[in-house]
């Protein structure tokens, strides 16, 4: 019994949900993706639903461990970092396909726990990321001291996630949303003593 | 030939909608909400299709003059309203599901042209809307001068979207941020005369 995970095939899942979409996928173009058959598939997987979830969790723990691993030497630097990876996207078919499909994966989760638990889980982890990179802003005195890293995190985590709804549905450009909240973090985050030589 | 719309089956398709979501959407359905036949649909409406498209117009129609008509003697009171129009929702069931269905007609938006036009219509009217009020309040003095309109009516509208994505995909309470909103508004748009006796 061959225990490792099937990374292969979540390659291939990955491939076929930019091709098909969510809603249109099967075994069938999984398999077609992938080197192997539609039964070798079924081996690992009772079904396309069980390996659709498993496809999530491999897909989210990658994401989190780039986001955890953005550079910078101090919170400013880290929270600069973690929102060019969160907004900046390729410009590619392939990335404006996959982006698609997870706006369609999103609006699948109401009806499907198990979907719904994995983009919860991610969401809450991005939350706090955000929050624990502007809590230790907070705490060097880089970050202006009246926020509430909590409240700042929330809204922060909102817009991000209203950029990628805005750029599948209406093809709304991130670039210039990239550019703003950048702006918003140095305007509005970092405390006055760490923008300007002089506090007015 | 009855010229006149057809408003009670645009009724009855939010009620379907409501009850079924948007993928599984039959004209039988929106009959069963109604008082009319499938075929008397039919006369006024050649498809599903067709009769959505109707719908989204009539939907957006009547959610921009609800919006356009918002209280507030002030650029200020006005922006606050409608922040409080966009992100109230009514905790009953039948807000949830059309909140529900609403983001799967988003996420279908990228593979169906008409859906796509009105969805970045009603994007395009809600930016402007927002982009108009905090402009006047520019020009009165209420709003901090340094703004940019533009870009900051980008940022309330992507965060409004976010907390529409985050309700419905990871059930987000959206108070909270509806307060963070209120409270980025006053802290950031409103200019300090405005808001404090002596300015610091």
């Amino acid at each position: 019994m061959d225990d490792t995970p099937a990374d292969d095939i979540l390659e291939a899942t990955y491939h076929a949900l930019c091709k098909h979409g969510y809603a249109d996928l099967t075994l069938q173009q999984i398999a077609a993706e992938s080197e192997r058959s539609k039964s070798s598939i079924h081996y690992h997987y009772d079904s396309k639903d069980e390996l659709f979830v498993a496809f999530l969790d491999f897909l989210y723990e990658r994401r989190a461990s780039q986001l955890a691993s953005v550079d910078g030497d101090t919170p400013r630097e880290r929270l600069a970092s973690l929102l060019d990876a969160l907004l900046s996207f390729e410009e590619t078919a392939a990335d404006g396909e996959f982006q698609t499909a997870m706006l369609e994966v999103a609006a699948q989760a109401p009806y499907d726990d198990a979907i719904r638990r994995r983009i919860a889980e991610f969401d809450q982890y991005l939350f706090e990321t955000v929050r624990e990179i502007i809590e230790d802003g907070v705490e060097t005195g880089e970050f202006d001291t009246d926020l509430e890293p909590a409240v700042a995190a929330d809204l922060l985590t909102t817009t991000v996630r209203g950029a990628h709804t805005r750029r599948v549905a209406v093809d709304h450009p991130t670039d210039r949303l990239h550019e703003t909240m950048d702006q918003f973090v140095e305007d509005h985050l970092v405390a006055a003593g760490a923008v300007e030589e002089v506090r007015g």
